[in-house]
């Protein structure tokens, strides 16, 4: 199956299906230039790396294995990718690979963004998270100790290419992880995808291949409308951020890794929703029924312990979406009904992070 | 006097002229929100950031100081730039006002392009190779230990802000470094301009403001022109790097700033002359003719004593215009006529880097 994004002269397809990773004919259709640099990790490499070779045997082949987790997506795992292409030397034709999940995607597509002022980029992603968003729309980011995704770029990949079969290898944690964005999607503009996430979340858990193909395909349709319409995040497409304001907060606080992202967002979604319920948008039972789902994903709903709202409050400080000393935040006017405004009651706020924090 | 880089949807104009830095209304025209923060360095702020303060008086204004100089171009004072950034902590309107020469430039401007993935950027160049060159048409950059200007983006100003009074107290040195950008202009594709030098480059060294005036204008309008046309650099714009692979090979062998960019560049040109000498391209009484002009500007026309041609090639093989592991030059078909090409014989550029190396 395949998904266009459209964008003005960058359009770019989405392959979601089984198979795929040996697929030589879609990868000559794709790679630039002769050489190619695939930036993986030491967990996704042993399993994946030997099966996507073959299908690239006419290409000059390098590779850069970094160690795996949300701690190392910084600058200086940055520049490792850049010594490795400089030692080569890789050229300005180069095709960067990022095979993996959502950290290998936003480093090595940062990389790509900035080696030579810019070089083809291929994202080959291989978790649900990284399948159903963080491949998919060209945000590519590194992480700093103040601030999580706070230095990076739009970058677009040439094109996105989802198998399927890679989820079969994936760690549950990871699976329940990428499950929350997924049940994002629902919540914040596709209402009759979160009612079907209801009835099939047993299904995904499972791994049900035809279930987890409709959630891949529905998800990255989802995105690809939104990030058509508003690439750079003027408008429309910072409701995608829903719960991100209070998670990345969260993975700031404990040090980025501890927590997995689609985790952090999972107790970001119900804090919306908390906030949303006070401000009389949603009501509780709305909020009820999301925590449900989150919890029968086996998702967490509640922030760590020890986490206060002062610590809250600091960390959002630094969101991408303050304007003028305000964070301006998603919130919820209904289940599948998502908006951005700084139009909230600070007191209110302030009582919705202390009700999450003791 | 005001040039317009005409690009679609992002055109910004660059105004030439004296008594600039303290012009609130030309600032309040181009800041965006209400944050500010300044990037310059140790030895321009004790003389510029005072004269601009005041014209920012309605802007909560920030400011970064860096150490001085080309060694310093690097991802560690890149990171310290979003570490002041993220301290205080700045949003996604902030405008990074680059307030300095080439270096401050480069690296400011690489960090507008990546702090929350792109904040506005006002160039405000004080130098005169920075005011004709590095601070129009978007290219920012860092450095890598094994290549020059190899990390970066494609990242264009709101605007650019040259006061040539600031000219008056740059160091003689720097003057003669930014004359070889200067004449490297009328070497690629402005004759006219070339022969103008030849009569007035007494006159620049001796600062006469008309001639400086008139050189720093012909400039920008060369740079705007070819980065309107072409400002990714799939074609004309790499004419712009003539005298540059030569040159950064100097650069990234003596270590980033023992020798200045201009006189790395003075000394690539010649040796870019020397093989379009060879290749039957332009006579050598052009290149004599260059030379002297050179000479005259107190440039040097030799590489640094002990560089080999393995040398040259080594670093040259990491060059952004590499292509298919050959490297493309800009080289000569006459005095202001440039052209970019592999179209060489390996032999002629060894036989030109021997004649150079001894």
């Amino acid at each position: 199956m395949q998904i266009d994004v459209d964008l003005a002269g960058r359009s770019y397809p989405i392959y979601i299906g089984g198979n795929l990773l040996n697929r030589s004919d879609i990868l000559d259709r794709h790679v630039c230039g002769p050489q190619v640099m695939i930036v993986t990790n030491e967990i996704v490499a042993p399993l994946y790396l030997n099966m996507m070779l073959p299908a690239l045997a006419r290409f000059d082949v390098h590779t850069t294995v970094l160690p795996d987790g949300e701690r190392y997506k910084d600058l200086r795992t940055l520049n490792s990718i850049f010594d490795a292409l400089l030692k080569v030397p890789c050229d300005r034709q180069t095709t960067i690979i990022a095979l993996g999940g959502g950290v290998i995607g936003d480093v090595a597509g940062f990389a790509a963004a900035c080696y030579q002022r810019g070089v083809p980029l291929l994202q080959v992603p291989t978790t649900l998270l990284a399948q159903v968003d963080s491949s998919v729309g060209g945000k590519t980011a590194v992480n700093h100790t103040l601030g999580k995704n706070m230095i990076g770029a739009f970058y677009q990949p040439i094109a996105v290419i989802a198998d399927t079969d890679t989820l079969g290898s994936l760690p549950p944690r990871e699976l329940r992880s990428g499950l929350a964005e997924v049940i994002k999607y629902g919540l914040i503009g596709d209402y009759e995808f979160l009612a079907w996430l209801e009835e099939h979340i047993g299904h995904l858990l499972e791994l049900d291949p035809d279930s987890l193909a409709h959630a891949i395909e529905r998800s990255c349709r989802n995105k690809a409308r939104v990030v058509a319409a508003d690439e750079r995040e003027t408008g429309e497409r910072a409701l995608l951020n829903l719960g991100h304001t209070f998670g990345h907060a969260i993975e700031t606080h404990t040090g980025y890794g501890s927590w997995l992202h689609g985790e952090a967002v999972a107790v970001g979604m119900v804090m919306a929703m908390d906030l949303s319920v006070r401000m009389g948008k949603i009501k509780t039972s709305d909020m009820v029924r999301v925590v449900d789902l989150l919890k029968q994903a086996g998702l967490p709903v509640r922030p760590p312990a020890g986490m206060s709202p002062e610590m809250f409050l600091t960390h959002m400080a630094v969101d991408k979406k303050v304007e003028k000393g305000r964070v301006r935040l998603v919130l919820l006017n209904a289940l599948g009904d998502a908006y951005l405004s700084d139009d909230y009651a600070t007191a209110q706020l302030n009582l919705s992070l202390s009700g999450f924090c003791h």
